[in-house]
């Protein structure tokens, strides 16, 4: 049983490596990328689509050229666990979700997944086994098209100087940074001067 | 000359090997993650914040133990070239940031990061060359505390499932999910029989 190019042990380390931890979703999340990637569409390049942050996008990131930074992965905070694999331009792709009906067969992981059971209610070696022995067996593939207009990222366009942190910032952002109009996140801040 | 646990060199091979190409801005963006991480407040537990999905979460995912998937990555868009290192639960950190003034003493990185060049302008060697020789000497620091309620990820909560698509979904979005209310990307779908 492999995962893409690795083995099933071998993806598990990096999956410690990378994410710091077994979570069971990205093991499913493993499955999910590698068998969307056995049924591309025709096309050259392909950009991902992660419809959870949680736990998904680490397993494209591990098994796909597809990163934030490098903006060929997207991510929309749907909740649904589904990888879509799509051409770039035309929006062909493959999505592999997590089938509802088929969670029937492994009770651990429905319960687990479904949140029927907390935390210290579950079997973790007993969810682990059951990913393992299910592999594919969880999933659903559908051909999509999707218009990758909807979910492509702004482009960066011009750039500024913010007047109120004096930062570089996007212009098409207004007349100051986002940070200065109002949505800053912090505090306090102090200038440190050791920098340089 | 290291990037945190890693030589240059070992570096630049992990951004080709991650990111898919030698991109300036994450060059940059290892210095940034190296020196906030020689930065840091006292503190155990610290995640990141990137105000730019663009190339930067790579730095971070490539040298931290914060991703996206595992959650102690958050990303706003607020298209400021900075990272922010914070104690998770009280928010103390530091912030290191691209200084406007200091890119007056790299003209190549400058009217790069400033759009100042067209892409045939610019003199990528000369770019590099610039980036490596000019390390932290393009950053600022600062001491920073930050709210982490006004960037935690939401919780995922009861999950249910949807009556339009029948996956899994959490019922905090209403009585169906995002992609069957209204936000789906997809313009096709159709159920291939291959799975399981």
């Amino acid at each position: 049983m492999n995962i893409c190019t690795y083995s099933y042990e071998e993806y598990l380390q990096l999956v410690k490596s990378f994410h710091g931890n077994l979570a069971p979703g990205l093991i499913i999340g493993g499955f999910i990328v590698d068998l969307a990637l056995k049924h591309l569409p025709e096309g050259e390049f392909f950009d991902a689509l992660c419809e959870t942050p949680v736990c998904l996008p680490d397993a494209v990131q591990i098994l796909t050229p597809c990163t934030i930074g490098n903006g060929w992965l997207t991510i929309l905070d749907f909740g649904r666990f589904a990888v879509t694999m799509y051409e770039k331009k035309g929006g062909q792709g493959v999505r592999v979700y997590l089938d509802a009906k088929k969670l029937e067969n492994w009770p651990e992981i429905r319960d687990w997944y479904l949140k029927r059971k907390k935390k210290h209610e579950q079997n973790l070696d007993l969810l682990l086994a059951q990913i393992k022995e299910a592999g594919h067996g969880l999933l659903g593939i559908q051909r999509v098209r999707l218009d990758p207009e909807k979910i492509r990222r702004e482009k960066l366009g011009p750039v500024g100087l913010c007047p109120v942190c004096g930062e570089p910032y996007p212009v098409r952002d207004g007349e100051r940074c986002r940070n200065c109009g109002g949505e800053s996140p912090y505090t306090e801040i102090a200038v440190v001067e050791t920098a340089g």
